[in-house]
């Protein structure tokens, strides 16, 4: 399977089982009868999909974008058939209970095996995993009934779902949401409002729609304290679980976009006839709370994307500069020589090392995150499931924010390897370049990951957090720092991190009283943290790869591990020392940007 | 004119007569007849045309991209109007002689005439702009016969030209063109073979195309030094110059792409029938140096049109974020206070600083460039023409590339300060984003750019270009370190030109003997001298401020000053010590990427 497109099996594997010891996880009560084998075969049957049914029509939905016609969306048959194989193979439920018809896999396996439908077409595959977002919520949060009503049909794909918070006038400040939810005698409420930029708002592909949206019941206090959560269908259910009459929400336009294109983007419309009608989810005013939930997994899920959209790039450059034939090597004097396939240049090695370092270490994140996801949920005692919480509150903001702005730079390097034609669209790496572009916007822009990171999580319950994580990077660091072949990187990644501890404790105590200031600067923050965190997943890769070349269990392994270890080196030496400016501007409070008045531009 | 969407009139006319000093040219005897308002009115003449004919189709040529039928090509008419009005007004010829038709101005205003027409339609202006270099070659190289026949029809815009270099297997490697010109008894030459990624190569915008194609002549050597140049019109043109019959060059097909979709790319096929007749330009086997003459100053052509997309970008930018009310700043505590318009958000400042910094920056890189031709063609002494053509030679790559890196850094960040709207085709800015990504490509990519500046031009003639840019930053220096403004920025300045000095002093002795190993790291070297020159150039603008905030002869203009000095601190600050991860690995010759095996990938 190593000739996939969509994927590299070896990684995946390898970051699976040498990285993250999935194994290991058999040994759960409740994932008892799952084994290695198990797990393979839930990848096998996911790749099967994704190449068969998700990968073919990718260029054809970026050329032919949903169209509205005043009364109906119309999509291309291939979106709806491929979910339908996606449903019908189960693959909503990967990771839910037996009971509720689910795998019951762990959530490391679940987000590899959606991380191969992200690779090879991430339009489609986002009416998903929006609905599978949706779902957790509901099944979190929802009453009895509600459960009822939806868990089932949107675990098997009947409905789909969508987050609907955005409005035109409150985009990254959800406090201004004016949307409003009137209490109703009989327990409902009737909405009225407009949201904006609502993915998979509108269309046919599933028989319901169930809008999660966030809106606010009169007389709740201002601001972010006053929102509240209500589940809206785009066709009222019927007791029985049949469809009833279409509720008032009404699609006001599509948006169209740069990428993602597959994917309808909406404008939407509830109550334009004082006749949509919602309810409640939980408590009045937690409806942030709640959609929190859900909007933490879908962060994971953008890194996710992010990882695969640079993967599938650096897989579809890595075969072109295998196969394209360019030019000579430097010192090559025979203008009639045979001309040398592309990757034998340097400067394409570079970007191929690049990419790999860039795209592999961003996979290594967002697994490593569904890992503690697993932790959070399974692991064997309270502190262990209470630290895993804590870790993962601390990473969400790098997991959602590294892969896509570094994997978008790999999306880029990928164009440049096919030269003239990678900026066609005979070719397929442009669209990944369009399509991860929104990463770095939806579901929190990276400038919030950036005061999420800095402002919130680093510093909470007196950066307990940040504690747990040093914990761990410095028990990899006296696991490598023994070994020959990575100990340079061990101790680089100590240094880096001790940097880090510095930057904090410098901007700690003036915190409270400089906060504008030291804000200013939370996105040189963000690069550092980020880039030491990947540097820690990829000495960890490394340190795995030094242990199998010491031992081979499979000659035809060598060149792998080789690569595994060469890209740490490579990330060690070239990458992470790229980040010192930002340290001593951070420690200096540099104010260059705050004193930059709003009129000197 | 503050307000156009198109150009800051105030930051060009600082930067045509207080850095680059303008006015100083009309001393000379071919500027004689020119002063500070007729480059004005050229100017002005030149904003009225691109605002009112080149930038309303903008987005319409993207949305509606040239068709070809398979007879004829159709592009929507706004374009043709557009080059009318353009070609009436006498822009094409705005840099030549008065008895040519011409305004006779400076290259240094005639590319800020151009500028603006990039800016406000890049794929429209190609046209124009490939006809210019065109007409160029053959004002320079061609025979009398050859100019009376094309070089007025040229430079009226009667004809449009072309420059026909690649080839499907040859693409950065020129050595490989395998397109042959047999001669025929009457003097001309049978051309057969194909190019593609031919801008410009079919349209009925012109009544007649001129392709310049490099094409080998049987018995020549091989490689670069066996290809020769020639004239191939699209329809032959009789003595009278009256159109005669169709060429036998065939379009056949057009590519299409992630952006600059308004003009044509082309893939043409030449004597399919055996009666492609082309003429020889100038003496066999010199074409690849006439064509260079071209490929020069089309480098400097995309290192302005990429400044042009940036700045068009950061304009959009910065008025969104003006305008544009979205949540509050840290320490508000009030969750019903108004919202604060975009541009008060640090991180919001940030992005429009950078994107100042780059778009700015690269523009006076450009215009810099084009003062340097002013001086290789009217400066008043063999030893000034002499040491211009040195620098522009040394500086070519860095012109080229240096905008086509930062300045789609400047439009991701543009499109980022807009948030979900950014993304949407219903904004500009995701277009300047697609448009500009290509000029990392064409004209010779990034990575030949790196091996031109490290391998070839820092070394040349033992380094003498070297220290005339040397010279020139020395004497910035001296002048900028008694003004306490910019007193700072003089010494990191100096402080990074010894670094350069260091890294070429390092690897001078080494680069015959490990050529490949040093070459391997041309880009990086690529990004250390590329900061270093624009910090240089943010050097002159900041003092150039910090001399007029001295003295200021009009109050409304403090704010444009004060915002020069803080971009220039900024960059010192921000961006500059960002280099010195580079100046290490080149120095110590890291083989990291040589010694990546391509199996390990």
């Amino acid at each position: 399977m190593r000739d996939s497109t969509i994927v590299d099996r070896r990684d995946l594997e390898f970051q699976l089982f040498e990285l993250f010891d999935a194994g290991s996880l058999t040994q759960r009560p409740r994932f008892a009868e799952h084994s290695r084998e198990t797990f393979m075969a839930a990848l096998d049957a996911a790749q099967a999909i994704a190449e068969e049914k998700f990968a073919p029509h990718n260029r054809t939905s970026d050329d032919h974008e949903p169209q509205f016609d005043g009364q109906r969306v119309s999509i291309i048959p291939a979106v709806r058939e491929a979910l339908q194989a996606y449903c019908t193979a189960g693959m909503l439920a990967a990771g839910k209970d037996y009971e509720a018809g689910g795998m019951q896999l762990p959530a490391l396996v679940a987000h590899a095996v959606q991380s191969l439908f992200k690779s090879a077409n991430i339009a489609t595959s986002s009416y998903v995993g929006l609905t599978m977002g949706n779902a957790n919520v509901i099944e979190r949060f929802g009453s009895p009934a509600q459960k009822r009503k939806y868990l089932e049909a949107l675990l098997t794909g009947r409905f789909f779902g969508t987050m609907a918070l955005t409005e035109p006038q409150a985009g990254s400040s959800l406090a201004d949401l004016t949307t409003r939810a009137v209490p109703r005698p009989d327990g409902t409420y009737a909405l009225t409002g407009n949201k904006i930029f609502i993915s998979g708002g509108d269309h046919e592909l599933s028989e319901n729609i169930v809008h999660l949206v966030l809106a606010r019941i009169p007389g709740g206090p201002p601001g972010v304290k006053g929102i509240s959560l209500f589940t809206v269908p785009k066709y009222h259910v019927n007791d029985d679980g049949s469809l009833g009459e279409r509720n008032d929400v009404a699609l006001a336009g599509l948006i169209h976009k740069m990428g993602w294109r597959g994917t309808t983007s909406t404008m939407l419309s509830f109550g334009e006839r004082g006749e949509c009608i919602g309810e409640l989810v939980g408590d009045p005013h937690h409806g942030l709370a709640y959609m929190f939930q859900m909007m933490n997994e879908a962060r994971i899920g953008v890194g996710m994307g992010a990882a695969m959209l640079g993967y599938r790039g650096y897989l579809a450059s890595l075969r072109y500069a295998r196969e394209r034939a360019q030019g000579r090597l430097p010192g090559e004097k025979r203008p009639d020589a045979p001309q040398v396939p592309l990757i034998e240049h340097a400067d394409i090695r570079r970007m191929l090392l690049a990419q790999k370092a860039y795209v592999e270490g961003g996979y290594a994140l967002c697994l490593y995150a569904a890992r503690l996801v697993d932790e959070l949920h399974t692991a064997d005692s309270d502190n262990s499931r209470n630290e895993a919480g804590l870790l993962l509150d601390l990473l969400t903001p790098v997991v959602k924010s590294w892969p896509s702005q570094w994997c978008l730079e790999a999306n880029s390097l990928a164009i440049q390897i096919h030269g003239g034609y990678g900026f066609t669209r005979e070719y397929p790496v442009e669209q990944f370049y369009r399509d991860n572009r929104l990463n770095l916007i939806h579901e929190g822009t990276h400038g919030i990951q950036g005061l999420d990171l800095l402002g919130r999580k680093v510093m909470m319950h007196d950066g307990v957090a940040l504690q747990l994580l040093t914990r761990e990077i410095d028990a990899t660091v006296t696991d490598a720092c023994h070994d020959a072949n990575v100990s340079a990187e061990a101790e680089a990644l100590a240094h880096a991190w001790r940097e880090i501890e510095t930057t904090v404790a410098t901007l700690r105590p003036v915190l409270a009283g400089q906060t504008a200031r030291v804000l200013s600067q939370a996105n040189a923050f963000l690069e550092v943290f980020g880039h030491a965190t990947v540097a820690w997943l990829w000495l960890r890769q490394g340190l795995a790869a030094s242990r199998a070349l010491a031992n081979l269990p499979n000659a035809g392994d060598e060149a792998f591990y080789r690569g595994k270890l060469h890209t740490c080196r490579w990330f060690f030496r070239h990458e992470l020392p790229r980040m010192q400016t930002h340290h001593s501007l951070l420690r200096r409070l540099d104010d260059t940007t705050l004193t930059m008045a709003p009129e000197w531009f």
